[in-house]
């Protein structure tokens, strides 16, 4: 835990939020400024700041609540689909992991994070490719 | 494997794509059309349509293959951070599960998801919390 963290302090209880969903790794709640309402943040208990840094075993109940409150906010606020997303260092606006899990329809203005696209010039693409296998093999 | 499916036939070998990672349950390969270059899908070779969709005993096969994928990104493309994230139904332009991992920098240009942002109404908050907790217990 760390005691400057804001979402330490909602898994503590010290700070309060709208809860959502507690189990012995993850607390979710809703997020305060929602970009649709009903936007949920997951956290692991324990405190990580980027998904590489949570550990193995956590994976399986970190993203097993997610698809619970996917389901959940299909379900229970009749959206027709969700955008599960994290930030990992750039746009990250607090430094505990966080799941977000947001309700969309179609038609509702959310243009996400699909546009513009680029494009790859040619060979372009397997040297990234390339780059990115020798960073894995390391 | 559908037969129809693009990410079917990319796990099958019999679309060409740039490979990044292949594992027993996960390929991850180059978006064609990237955000950024270097932006990676990763998906399940099982069929599976949306993250609720995936049998539990796939969840850390897959996002650990992310965990990997973004330290690769951050490491081996010199990114400061990475965006991850999935579309369920709606903006989902391949009904097979994907997992974007994007590389993040700062002052790139992407806003990304996170505004407008709205807000809730006394009580209002306490009304959605209620609705998920709702569903969730069913």
């Amino acid at each position: 835990m760390s005691e400057e963290c804001l979402f330490c302090g909602i898994v503590a209880g010290t700070v309060p939020a709208s809860l959502i969903l507690q189990t012995d790794e993850v607390v979710g709640f809703l997020d305060v400024r929602p970009l649709f309402k009903g936007h949920t943040l997951l956290v692991p208990r324990q405190h990580v700041v980027t998904l590489p840094d949570l550990p193995k075993e956590q994976l399986a109940p970190l993203f097993s609540a997610t698809q619970r409150v996917a389901d959940a906010i299909t379900e229970g606020l009749d959206a027709q689909g969700t955008f599960v997303a994290m930030n990992n260092v750039v746009s990250q606006s607090v430094a505990h992991l966080h799941v977000h899990v947001v309700p969309r329809t179609k038609g509702d203005g959310l243009r996400g994070f699909f546009w513009p696209r680029t494009k790859y010039a040619d060979g372009e693409a397997e040297s990234y490719a390339s780059r990115l296998r020798a960073a894995l093999a390391t």
